[in-house]
């Protein structure tokens, strides 16, 4: 097994594979790398088998004919986790599993694709762990963070950047934006800072007052 | 060519494919049945071509390499639009161009998939239509749509139905749903009624206040 055998410090984020569209191996292999804690989501495990990983952590509700105990040989030592509570989602219960180990960090993969109500929803559902849990949404084509207050990071020229309120956001300002944002509100469904980009290498800034403001880094 | 070619009636709906994530041809082919127009957005034309459709309106900004003026003679007639205007998504261009010709109703497919910023950014986006465009978005998995005030339709049991709030959404009431909503309040990123489902076959009736609801048919 490629498995993560090296002993890791609990700071580094931890990685989630969920139950949306599965994405090119060689990005979870790069995720591995730095990855202490393997989690995996409810059915996603078929396929997360194929794959060749070491998996400490499996969660879900189990309930579609999907037998949970056939891994606890197969990925010996693993925690199964059955969270039958419906009014979360399973990916919500892998966040709060984290929190209760007090992981501090977590990226997560296959939380996009198939289903739209379960994209948007996975997207959008990281602003409700601002400030206890940092996490990252990557697939082949996006990487999706909460922003901070004040953001501050350094960016090659020209690479897109794409801003997306979750509702209403207010008290934006930027610099080496291409197109500046100067206390402008930006509004999910009317206004959103969608394909901008970085005017030169350097130190791209971007602060807001008020809502949750997600940053996209994507490629077609 | 497996065209349209049956004069309509432009009451019914046109179809834009967009330039997200192609859906499988099916899906294209049912919904060319009803449409008296066909108009695709910018470089998708690309993958178009392989399925073999009769396009009549090619629409974008055309900026990287791509020359539109070779589709005049492989799609004659076929009508070329130049929108540079950088403030709007190919996909607003689009929906302006159909309000124009005072087409009343679209359904849109290749509008989700690949780029996480496209994606939310094409299914939050009707909101702004409400009233001037009925709009349906389609993919592999979902069907996603803007609630009027009062939503009522005829359902067989167990349909998933999830209900997306575009920021807040308040006085929502259900009925013939299995989790019901009574006088509740929505918030993106914070409480969605994703995963719901229909109690038994008959109308389902949802009603909202204020704000803008997207109903999500979704499968696996």
């Amino acid at each position: 097994m490629s498995s993560h055998h090296i002993v890791r410090d609990d700071q580094e984020p931890a990685l989630i594979i969920a139950n949306g569209a599965s994405c090119q191996p060689e990005l979870i292999g790069q995720l591995l790398e730095w990855s202490p804690l393997v989690v995996v989501l409810d059915s996603a495990m078929e396929r997360v088998m194929e794959l060749d990983i070491k998996v400490d952590v499996l969660i879900g509700d189990f309930d579609r004919n999907f037998d949970p105990e056939k891994y606890q040989e197969e990925q010996f030592p693993i925690e199964i986790i059955h969270t039958p509570d419906q009014n979360k989602t399973d990916l919500e219960k892998a966040f709060d599993y984290l929190i209760a180990r007090n992981i501090p960090a977590v990226n997560v993969v296959w939380a996009t694709g198939k289903r739209a109500d379960h994209t948007i929803t996975n997207i959008t559902t990281i602003s409700k762990y601002r400030n206890v849990l940092k996490i990252v949404l990557l697939d082949d084509h996006s990487k999706i963070f909460l922003l901070p207050k004040k953001f501050e990071k350094w960016y090659t020229a020209n690479t897109p950047i794409s801003l997306i309120p979750i509702g209403n956001v207010t008290g934006i300002r930027s610099s080496n934006l291409f197109y500046p944002l100067q206390n402008d509100t930006l509004t999910l469904g009317y206004r959103t800072g969608s394909s901008n980009h970085v005017t030169q290498d350097g130190i791209v800034t971007i602060e807001h007052e008020d809502g949750d403001l997600l940053l996209m880094e994507c490629i077609d």
